[in-house]
């Protein structure tokens, strides 16, 4: 059997590469064939709109068939579920029905979720309180990796259908959520440049943050290095969403922004 | 030949991303069909008692038969010697002989330890003093993951006991060591879990840091979740001992401790 | 298909995990057959000569017939050009051509680079104006690793030679650059260290910070452990270069020093 043919598990985690490795020893024990891809393990911690986000365009480039597993559990051990998605073509996502799957599964239009039953995922084994990314969602991802079915691991369920915040237009423009800051800094909001650009076209606008604590005039950009450098500017990120960014600098500590918090782009 | 028998090599360090690339690069040149899985290269830089600890629990969950890489050798290039150590059913781990690999090596059952000579892992080449990961143990682990035998990489040498400090039992409870802080601010004691909950069920404990400096009442607790947000509390981690934890805060700034400190556990 | 004939790419770049996750989904679903490998994704940002530094080291001592991609790119969208560099026995090197992949080029002996044009390397696709890397290196890099020639993505074209910088020899001892400061905090210096001992031989030299704002003797090591714990000196790294250490300390705290800083090394 050729290499191609073996399974791609992918890993999105807030738990750090250490726990994360534990995750990927209990699968390679399971399925020595599996090939495990690490998206990330640095989702900030507990923040299942931010995971739901990043899982949600970092899983969508994959092939189809790929086994996508989502670590952000904060209730971990309480009485949320743990599910399997089904999308189309075989794709599989793992995860706690918290919210963390379902962008990427609504976008990849997934159908179906089954509960992972820890008594036919591990039977016989009692999961800890603390950590199910190794204990259940592991070893469900590994049987599936082995062709084994959903249905297998527990019976039908229905799911979170947690959405992303949405832009609110206004008569001055838009309300919008910061979804994201990267790594250079750069503030990710909900709104999609075309909206933006829709509206403005190819000028200035104004950032104001919330009850008039600051207005700010900036550029409309099309890419980082058409600015000076430290100039704020609204761009259209690589998610296809308006990111607000300083050339070379960080548009958050700029503005004092974090991921869930509103801002409001209106006119200059 | 199957992907399946394809030999996994692991890696733990305390060296960062960009050393650690080295040492890939040079296992894969000197056999391309290695597959190299990352466990963490976030270990506390010169941690080797951390770093031993988290070994332990990742590499535990692997199949028998990998090569497992430790580097954290802030005696490298000094007189500490570079071993390997064979498990049961053909899992080899690789490193320093200063204790990084000790528990592990316990814990598998390991019986024998051929000492690394250069002269035969590189022969004819002198490794940098700085750099033994890249320079001794990467080529080993690539030696090893082509079948040839530790044996022939130099001769039986005794090896570094080292211990994961015990807690120790007192009238009033245990005084404990935190021998990890995670991604999470979790603390993680040596006591088991088991032996917290035996000497006071499911009440409440005292956290009393060294001198008296801090004394103060906490629950035990299940998970994370079963605790108002913020609340300080003793929870069974997954490691099976008893960790410090703020359900989406951080112990680790709270209560201001670091790993190799030592701790009281004791009665309400 | 045996799984060593799969072919490997690399990734380096300073673009952190969730982006650079986007660009192993590119690939993988255009090439399931590839085996990606994480250089690091720790590049400090926007830093091309210190990423080019990394990538020289981390990517030479892979085997031949790798594709290197480098996505240190603080010109996306730019008038920048993307290229493929073409090293022998079928290594490839792939990312923007500001200098980046030049050192590793050089080291390698590449003779020819290709332009990467999107209409051929994604015909019908517009990439974003500010993620090139998932857009154009990563299925530039995909195709190369099904066996289209790089000739077969853009036309020949001249390309950057950025040097690193070189040390300066001066009458009372050398100019030299911080190249790379480390996980630990050791600062590596652009000198070969074997210059340094040609001229001082083992003995001590001194450090000068810019302006004579600081001066320090300094003792010239084998390694690490031989110095007291918190002892500053210089010694040779890894790289063949001298660096400035403090023993389970930072010397690049210490001194206040990152990359791109010019300092004096002297005699005692």
């Amino acid at each position: 059997v050729s290499s191609d043919t073996d399974p791609l598990i992918t890993l999105t985690t807030d738990i750090g590469w250490a726990y994360a490795a534990q995750m990927k020893g209990v699968i390679l024990s399971r399925n020595p064939r599996a090939r495990i891809i690490d998206l990330t393990h640095d989702v900030p911690p507990h923040q299942i709109l931010e995971g739901a986000f990043l899982l949600l365009h970092m899983a969508r480039p994959f092939p189809p068939g790929c086994i996508h597993v989502a670590v952000v559990d904060p209730g971990v051990g309480g009485s949320r579920e743990r599910i399997c998605l089904v999308g189309p073509q075989g794709t599989r996502l793992v995860g706690p029905d918290n919210g963390v799957l379902s962008p990427l599964a609504e976008i990849l239009g997934a159908r179906e979720a089954y509960r992972l039953d820890p008594g036919r995922v591990i039977p016989g084994e009692t999961p800890s309180a603390t950590f199910e990314g190794r204990d259940i969602f592991a070893p469900a991802a590994a049987r599936l990796s082995r062709g084994e079915s959903p249905e297998s691991l527990g019976p039908p369920v229905a799911w979170q259908r947690l959405k992303l915040p949405e832009p609110v237009a206004t008569s001055e423009g838009f309300e919008v959520t910061i979804l994201h800051v990267d790594r250079f800094g750069n503030c990710i909001t909900n709104v999609p440049m075309t909206a933006v650009r829709d509206r403005w076209g190819a000028s200035e606008i104004s950032v104001v943050l919330g009850a008039g604590r600051h207005r700010e005039r900036v550029p409309i950009a099309r890419t980082y290095s058409d600015l000076p450098l430290g100039t704020l500017a609204v761009l259209g990120s690589s998610f296809g969403l308006a990111e607000l960014s300083v050339n070379q600098g960080r548009a958050d500590e700029r503005l004092h922004l974090r991921p869930g918090e509103k801002i409001f782009l209106q006119g200059a």
